[in-house]
This record gives structure tokens, C-alpha cells and sequence, in this order.
């Protein structure tokens, strides 16, 4: 099934389910109010929601209306953890050759993870809204799972039964602010402004056979300024599935309903080609666009986000239809 | 005033206020169910927790029982955020003396934080579960606050009036995992697991004077195993105060109600007595003990936490009484 969250003037918004084709909802009122409170008894709701969505897909619920992605919030407009990964090893690759930096060989076995801030998500269509164009603002198409309780010690395998909902998500980085916050050794905190989320959060099924071994096979398309400049393969080159990285998190911890976990970049190999290293798929941030130029030309030549900017990120299932619905901003600077 | 949380079996429990003296206590049903409920709208619900805390007090409150902190869940057992500072810099200027590592200057000026989980807090009478005794299981005496909105942008005097409440925080170290982990770049993830909090959260009023520019000038208390091992003053050595530390996310981010922001390890600057320098405040974390240990003597003597030892953690107000009730916790391995 697919659930969003619809403003209402409250800070958690009002549960509505949403038809698979996007077009209609209806408000889950009688079943849940938010979303967080449908994940924290999952299994006493879910099978209620699941039974209005397949009357909203028949066209047969007494109080459907049209969907406006616009009326959205993020599915969770705050939650309890936001923990991104950056599973796709290929862009911390790329990342690090463009500095001459090599890859530790524990980067290919021991996931790499931030805790993020929660508190304060955009929808999907909300400005990005920053104090400086000086801080190098990026985008970064990933996709994210919203999970159940899972307990400490889980397994990745038993860790990939508690994702309850997948979305995808603009993990917003400040580059320019990166490298002296990351030296100071404690992780990200002003270099990660808020991040949006996609309009609607699907349960795996919805993905058929796309949703495999805790990844997603399926293009994360990212179009910058109305260009499309990622087509990117989201499953192939996944070094950690979302079991593991939730698996990783749950080592000295449990990770309770409502968790979100990020894959990080979506990101896939270069190819050769006429002798060449191309990376026809593009890119899914900024920054492993830069790295790339420096790695062929010596230096980067795209510069980073100017306010005005447009980013809109959407995937298509299968059957060429949307499946998240699209996050879709502007930069704006801090009214 | 003083809040708390009772445990009722579910995610967020109870919200109950208790008298100032933690003798009684009463249901906030009817004003707000959760403390969540009450940081969303505080200017609205305050003043009637406020009325109900001067009925408590005055002993006329009609259901009120005896308060007994075994029944309180963390004043938020979850939350949308929970941000750690190192504010005591004294703290960090040993640990980096005993490994030979000068301080950076920036540390004097910028303050160093870490984005920490908040999914799954614990109880002040909860044990702290950790996989193994062999991750160097270290308590962490602190101070936190809880903030209500403060937008991008605000300074630090503007974050200041943000602080709702104040608490006690043992926020637990496994630091055998933080090398390797921090040497990973992106901050804590695994090497610190569920924090707990006091018993009770107080609005600031409460430490009347000893509450000054963002500081508490009062004394932490850290007991393990019985034996007093620290009696920190939590004021002069604080390098940034309060507002400093939310101004700090603030930077990039809005700071939404019921963040909570921690001090880190309340720290005291050593003495010159007889020549010779000594810290006779004591430690609110082990590795500062080990650390000292290591200036004097060339290498640390005292162990880390065992399973079935506890941490009694505590401050009383000036007039002597505590203020927010004992965090007092047993270390435990997985069941």
C-alpha cells in the first residue's frame, strides 16, 4: 500500500492512504492520525489501511479525493532516528580517488553511517531553504526505509523483515562545510541541513520483484535545473543491503518503530568505453559529479546549487509509473 | 515545575507532575498525556501544569500519590532529537593530553557536538544492556536540556529563551568501539547506546539563582558502586553555555520542541597542591579518571564498568534537596 502525510496545521499532519496510481487518497481517519502512530502498532493497523487501499484502488471508498502532492508533508514530518548510510561504495570511491584518498579495506565489510537529525524534515515540495550559496549546496538522491522495532543484536536478515516502508529522500549536504566539520571527528551536524522525503512511503510489495534481497532494482532518476542528470541503477552497486545497515545500528542498540534508514548516494560503476572511463548514468549528487571531472580533466568544472535552483527526484516502478511520487524543491535562501 | 514521565506500558507513557520536593505526584490527565504533547504547545499548557504543580505543592491536589521514581520512563523515552555538546573543553584537553594530542583552536571557539540517537532512551532505574564487557563500558554524567522551537538563524542568547527544561543524562560510552568508529569520519553510531535521563525534568526556574547564562552552577554527583567518585561543579568550566550549544544546529537547521541538548561529561580544571596537580572534584566519566591516571602515572589503573556494577548519578539544588531525582543504573549483558 502507499500512505503520505497531509498538512493540516499540525506538526505530525493526518494519515492518508494513496491510490497505487497516485491519483486518489483518503484520509485514514478511524484507522490512525499519523503515520508514527500506524508503525507503532504496525500489525494491528497495517491490515486496516491495507483493506481501504484496496477499496481506494477499486474506486469504491465513500470519501476519496484527487491526491495533490503539493498537500504533503514529509510521510514522517519528524521522527525518533534518521540514520544514513552511504552503501553505494562505489561513490565513496570515486569521492576519495578525486583526492587521491584510498578506500580502507573495512569500508567493503563495516557500513558507513551517520546519525541525522530528525526533528525537522521538508516535504516534498518545501524550498531547501540555506543561509549561504557559499556553503556548496548539494542534493543527494537516495532511498530510505522506515522500520518496525527491531531488537538489539538482530541479524541482517531478521534486521530486513522489521523495513515496514520504503520512500526516497534529498539528503541535503552543505560541501563547503563538510571538510572542517568532518575534522573535528564527531560526524555531520550543520553540514546536514534538513532533508526531504517523497510524497508517498510504499510498503515492499508495491515494488514486486524490484524489492530483492533488501535492495531496490530501479532507476533513481535526479533532474537538476530541468535536466536529468542521474539515471541511476539503485541496486546493483548497493555494497549493504538495508538489512545490513539496519543490522548495523542494532549492534549495541534497539532501533524502535519509525527509524528511518538511508542508503546513502545512489551511485553506479563507470564503464569502458573507447578506451575511456565514462559513467553514463550520471550522478545522484553533485559531488561525485566534481569527482569524476577531477579524476578525467584535474578539476571540477559543475558548481555546486544557486538559489532558484530546481531538483526533482522520482522513481519509476516497472510498469513506468511513479512509485514514490517526486520530491521536488527549490533552493531558497533564509526569508 | 517538575515533570515526569510514568511508565503505562506504552511508547511514550505518562505525564505527571511532581511536588518540588519528589514526595508526590499527580496524573497531567486532562492537560496533556505526553510531555511530547505539552513541549508542542507549551505556551498553551504550561501555565496549567504550572497551577497543578502549585496545588501539589500546597499538598490540595486532589488524587495525588507518593512519587516513586521506579516508575518513571526518561522524561521523553523517545524523542526528534537528541544533540550531545563536549562543552566542558577541559574534559577533552585531558583525554587528548594522555594520548599526546594537542587541542585544536577552534575547539575553544566552535563547539563539538554529535548527533546522537533518540529513538529508545532509558528510564533512570533501567539497566544499561550492552553485548560485551569487552566494548569498555564507561558511564557519562551530564547535564541536558530540552528545548522548544528555535528557528535557523538564532543566536545564542535568542536559543537561550528555547530551553523548556533541564535533566540529567548518563550518556553510556562503549569505548573500546569509538577509535575505529570515530576514525571512520562520519561520528558516533555504535559506541553509544541508549542514554538515560533523571527521573524528573525541571523547568529552569527551579534552580533559581544557580541557573546563570546558560550554565547550572550547581554539583554533579557521580556514584559508582557505591563510592562517590565525583562531585563535579557543572558552572564555571562549562566553556559554552546552553545557548551556545542549540545555536550551534541552529546554524543550518531549525531546532523543533523537544530537542534535547547535552553539556557532555561535566569536567573540573585540576589543582596545583604541594607542587604536584591533582583533581580532587573527581570524574563524571571513567576514560577522564584513566586519562588523568595516564599524565600522572604513565599509564590508566582503573578498569571499565562490569556487569552488575552501578552508576548513582545526582544533583542537588542549593538547598540540598535533589533536584531531579537519581539516575541509578545496573550494567547488564543481553538477556
Amino acid at each position: 500500500m502507499k500512505l503520505a502525510t497531509y498538512k493540516d496545521g499540525s506538526r505530525d499532519g493526518q494519515l492518508v492512504v494513496v491510490s497505487r496510481d497516485l491519483s486518489t487518497t483518503h484520509y485514514a481517519t478511524g484507522i490512525a492520525n499519523t503515520l508514527q502512530q500506524a508503525l507503532d502498532d504496525w500489525n494491528f493497523i497495517a491490515p486496516q489501511l491495507q483493506d481501504l487501499y484496496v477499496t481506494l484502488n477499486q474506486g469504491k471508498a465513500r470519501h476519496a479525493f484527487a491526491f495533490d502532492s503539493r498537500m504533503c508533508m514529509a510521510p514522517l514530518p519528524r521522527a525518533y532516528q534518521w540514520a544514513d548510510g552511504s552503501a553505494y561504495i562505489n561513490h565513496v570511491e570515486l569521492v576519495r580517488a578525486a583526492r587521491n584518498s584510498e578506500v580502507p579495506a573495512t569500508f567493503y565489510t563495516d557500513p558507513l553511517m551517520y546519525q541525522g537529525g530528525s526533528d525537522d524534515f521538508l516535504g516534498p515540495n518545501d524550498d531547501v531553504v540555506v543561509p549561504s550559496e557559499a556553503y556548496g549546496i548539494d542534493f543527494e538522491a537516495e532511498i530510505a526505509v522506515v522500520t518496525g522495532d527491531v531488537p538489539m543484536g538482530a541479524t541482517p536478515e531478521q534486521a530486513l523483515e522489521g523495513v515496514r516502508l520504503l520512500m526516497l529522500a534529498n539528503d541535503v549536504s552543505l560541501r563547503n562545510l563538510i571538510p572542517a566539520e568532518l575534522a573535528k571527528g564527531f560526524g555531520f551536524l550543520q553540514s546536514k541541513p534538513a532533508t526531504a522525503f517523497s510524497p508517498v512511503a510504499v510498503t515492499p510489495d508495491e515494488l514486486g520483484s524490484a524489492w530483492e534481497q533488501g535492495r531496490v532494482h530501479l532507476t533513481l532518476q535526479s533532474t537538476w535545473n530541468g535536466k536529468v542528470v542521474g539515471r541511476c541503477d539503485a541496486g546493483p552497486d548497493m555494497t549493504f543491503h538495508f538489512g545490513q545497515l539496519i543490522a548495523h545500528i542494532c549492534k549495541t542498540r534497539n532501533v524502535r518503530a519509525g527509524s528511518i534508514v538511508g542508503s546513502g548516494t545512489v551511485s553506479n560503476k563507470g564503464i569502458e568505453a573507447d578506451g575511456q572511463k565514462v559513467w553514463p548514468k550520471g550522478y545522484s549528487c553533485i559531488a561525485e559529479q566534481r569527482a569524476i571531472e577531477t579524476l578525467v580533466s584535474g578539476q571540477p568544472r559543475t558548481e555546486f546549487m544557486r538559489f532558484g535552483d530546481t531538483i526533482r527526484i522520482e522513481m519509476n516502478g516497472r510498469d513506468g509509473a511513479s512509485l514514490f511520487g517526486a520530491i521536488n524543491q527549490v533552493i531558497a535562501p533564509v526569508a
